[in-house]
């Protein structure tokens, strides 16, 4: 009994500092995000999203990654705390992917900055990239509260992130079949805005976890805008 | 002792039945990119990718992953034992992830095939398909008989996956410049060549998880072309 005592003490303490670890990331993953909005939201002055920021993401995923696997050896968690360790492990490879997609967006934004011809909708991705932000902020807001209400409200708000895009391409396809000097940015522009679109889908993926972690429970059956076809109307 | 040796015993069986169900969701994946690569090589004649074999794919990933945690907790497994479930884990992940990938190609190809305006560098998009599929054959192979060198070997060919799709991601630009009514198409092709390259990158990521799995080492700093700038060419 003492004995498990102290592997539950134990397993506490590499659970805080795995929490820790997994907070720091998101934190990194949603200032990625903001950074990306603001450069948006300043026409003609692109900002140069930093790759480092991507490095620090992806050093705290071997981080984690590394912790886990040390903790649920020497620990030897049960279903559920096996769970929330598992979890853990699969909110950090999420937050890996929208580090990586926030740094090729940074990258399709440094190019178009060297481009005089930016077609109109560009400003629409800011919208997308504003409301990709708000999911974001608000699933590791129900990560760090552990507020399932609030995961579940992120998972059913993807099918508007998924929405905003498909207006976007359609939109973009328009404007680069009526002038093909903004075909270059408006293909940039298109894979910015499915990897928003793609950003959104791991919050909800994240919104997923949290909901398994806390409760035990899946959410299946996702709300799907389909923006491939919704593309071809 | 004999209850470890009883434990090993159950915790082996466990692994055959996992690797079984793993191996069931590779060749699944593989037969859908071997699909596309079909469809690809028969102009005019695109064949609808079944999306209920994305379905089975994803059906089998949530099968391993609560036999990977119920073995986990019943088995207790030590450090190399749980570094090979957990990559289990991680591979199933970008099985699940080329499956995805493969079906919204499909959707595309459908969605291309009721357009006329096909541009002719549509047939560089088979080449690509086929080194990927060779890839992901290579890592199924490498998983199958737990050889290191070939996984090693996928992860070095990278590069070329990723430099053929910035090859054919050019000489799309061009032509959509050229002719205005190639643009929708050519946005569909840009969209396919790119989840083929992502395909190529959860091959290279199974590669790695191979590696890790059985000689307990990181491969790091992947060879990348990079295909954002590239096309800025």
């Amino acid at each position: 009994m003492l004995f498990a005592k102290k592997r539950t003490k134990a397993f506490h303490s590499e659970m805080r500092a795995l929490s820790g670890l997994l907070l720091e990331m998101g934190k990194l993953a949603e200032s990625q995000v903001g950074r990306i909005a603001e450069a948006l939201a300043t026409p003609g002055q692109i900002a140069r999203i930093e790759v480092e920021r991507d490095a620090a993401i992806d050093s705290l995923q071997r981080a984690i990654d590394l912790r886990a696997v040390e903790t649920i050896a020497r620990c030897g968690p049960a279903h559920a705390d096996l769970r929330e360790v598992l979890s853990m492990l699969r909110i950090a490879g999420q937050f890996e992917r929208i580090g990586d997609l926030a740094k090729n967006i940074g990258k399709r934004l440094l190019a178009m900055s060297r481009d005089n011809h930016l077609p109109s909708p560009a400003h629409g991705l800011n919208g997308l990239a504003l409301a990709v932000l708000e999911q974001l902020q608000d699933v590791l807001d129900s990560l760090i509260h552990r507020d399932v209400a609030k995961a579940i409200n992120v998972w059913t708000r993807d099918e508007d992130v998924d929405r905003l895009c498909a207006v976007l391409s359609r939109e973009l396809m328009i404007r680069m079949a009526q002038d093909p000097r903004v075909i270059t940015c408006g293909i940039h522009l298109l894979f910015c805005s499915k990897n928003l679109e793609r950003m959104g889908d791991h919050a909800t993926n994240i919104a997923e976890a949290v909901c398994y972690m806390i409760e035990g429970r899946r959410l299946d059956d996702r709300p799907k805008a389909d923006v491939t076809s919704a593309v071809m109307t």
